[in-house]
């Protein structure tokens, strides 16, 4: 975000002996509290209550988690000082089990240790902090690369729509939806962003709304069946909306909604982007049809402001996410370029097969 | 609603020594409770407190108060009882100073005690009752007639998605939107209603998928930014919302989120309907420009149902409806007949331009 008044999301403060500060998503948009993280257990809560949520912030936030595990090893035993790093990683794996990114950053902080030639522990744990540090410098550098590929569609005095929450909440600083609009504001470009109060969790009036007006930008909430009013009205002159997994041949699974949003963008000729980094893509994945998709609990839709607003027993359809056709999207915006038109070509151009896991 | 077990909207129950029994609709959909109203002052409050809401059941709820609000006139003189009645109305309009058929029922017992030759008191009393309950078998007939001009779009195993509540509870039995449905369930037909929840104000999930769920029709609930989704499930047959005016042209508006879901369905190649008396086309308005559309309180978005979810001074954009053109509708249900395809034409020739009012 670019009001550094505003805190960091996760952030290591001081040194080896420092602690992990972040921002609790469950409180806002409310309060802006932070909670301090003195012990691998607090790590644990914090992921697994969803005080931190986003898959980058939740594997930033793992790495650190890390660190304060295994700082107070005493011994000088590589081999059991390596086990106990094992067992951290495995609890701290424990914490989201289906967040891909948590396991991706524990495995890049086991092999971190492992490749690491030093025999000296308490210079292998200054490794790691390194290494934690340097995981959330990678994803910020990403975040501010994605905003600089996706800047130049934000013109003067424009409207930008988006859905959900991609931004610097769930990242370690710009967000990836939200990168280009950062970095438009940065440079001095008025516009207006929409968003979408994304229903059923409302990440986009909780967060979205939250940490762009934190930022000083003009923005103005909507619920999610006002999108094609205010497109009917001519408010909106692109939507920009991230991604949780992207196929080879270009389809989008993203937060429910998405999809939706994408249809009437069309179908008011309003380019429909998508901002996401290389590793989102899976190039396993021909097409989103092999995508699957969460089924929530109803009562995310009949319970979702605390209060009961519907018959307890109803029945709901509630997919999490849903998955748009590329033809619907104008291009993805990537910390390697722009991909438009996005076709399996472009996409095996600019992504390579080669490209697995996040450390892109 | 075609299960009697659930009480009407609104009734008057007994002689002219009776009272109105109405559903609370602000406690629903978690409490089916019952106001007893002996007095005008009862439906007054019942009116402006929106416990009863919907254009038919408001001008119900009001042509019974007045009966309320005169039977117990004690006096002889028939020009002072007209002069107590005429006060009695102007009291009532007052509730709810914007809703056209709140004055509209009321001239219409003004009329009805005029037009009487009647020179006793006691006699015109029980007219004045008589013309109120006749109000309300003309809305339930006019409603069951668009549920038989709609029924045979509804076939056995389809899927129909509505949106908001032009069902029962806005009127005295069946609804618009929903009287095909009820119509179709009483046949035996089989079939799966979707109800959009209908943010900000939730008509969807509090209202709809209750009557929808008491009548026995099997409904499933979804937020709004879902249809889309559902749509491309291939869940949904038909669509069929209800509409607040009607232009000359067919343009329709109606409750926010309208005009997303005819645009989805366009581009799903979904058959989207519109159901609503002939009371409803507004002749005098070439097309939906030129409808004024009321925005609401931010809030009604921020605080959902009492609980802020957003920035508490975020601005918002909230109309409360939108305007779907009329190439957008398959066509328009009406008591008089299906209007297909919808176009200036077909209108004037169903609905004929000397048509003004709801007493058609």
């Amino acid at each position: 975000m670019t009001d550094r008044t505003v805190p960091r999301t996760v952030e290591w403060i001081g040194d080896l002996d420092g602690h992990v500060s972040m921002i609790d998503q469950t409180k806002l948009s409310t309060e802006l509290c932070m909670i301090e993280c003195h012990d691998v257990e607090s790590i644990h809560d914090a992921i697994s209550k969803l005080k931190i949520r986003g898959a980058p912030a939740i594997g930033i936030a793992a790495a650190m988690g890390v660190v304060l595990g295994i700082r107070h090893y005493t011994g000088s035993d590589r081999a059991e000082f390596l086990e106990d790093l094992d067992n951290v990683c495995d609890y701290l794996a424990a914490s989201r089990p289906t967040a891909v990114n948590l396991t991706w950053a524990l495995d890049r902080m086991r092999r971190c240790a492992r490749s690491s030639g030093q025999a000296d522990i308490s210079q292998l744990k200054v490794t790691l902090l390194e290494e934690a540090k340097r995981i959330r410098d990678e994803d910020a550098a990403m975040c501010r690369a994605i905003g600089r590929h996706g800047e130049s569609l934000i013109k003067a005095g424009c409207g930008v729509l988006t859905h959900c929450n991609a931004g610097g909440l769930a990242t370690s600083e710009y967000g990836t939806a939200l990168a280009p609009l950062y970095t438009a504001h940065e440079s001095g470009v008025p516009f207006r962003a929409y968003a979408d109060e994304t229903r059923p969790v409302l990440q986009g009036s909780r967060l979205t709304a939250w940490e762009l007006q934190q930022a000083g930008i003009d923005v103005t909430l909507l619920c999610d069946n006002m999108a094609g009013s205010l497109m009917k009205d001519g408010k909106v002159d692109l939507a920009i909306t991230g991604a949780d997994r992207i196929a080879a041949n270009g389809d989008v699974a993203n937060k429910i909604g998405t999809y939706s949003l994408a249809v009437l963008s069309q179908a008011h000729s309003i380019p429909f982007y998508v901002a996401a980094p290389s590793s989102t893509f899976d190039l396993s994945v021909a097409d989103g049809s092999q995508i699957p998709i969460e089924h929530r609990s109803p009562d995310e839709i009949r319970r979702g402001f605390g209060t009961l607003t519907a018959p307890a027993n109803v029945p709901c359809y509630s997919p999490a996410f849903d998955v748009t056709p590329a033809r619907l999207v104008t291009g993805i915006i990537t910390e390697r370029g722009m991909i438009c038109p996005v076709d399996i070509d472009t996409i095996a151009a600019i992504i390579r097969s080669d490209t697995s896991g996040q450390d892109t």
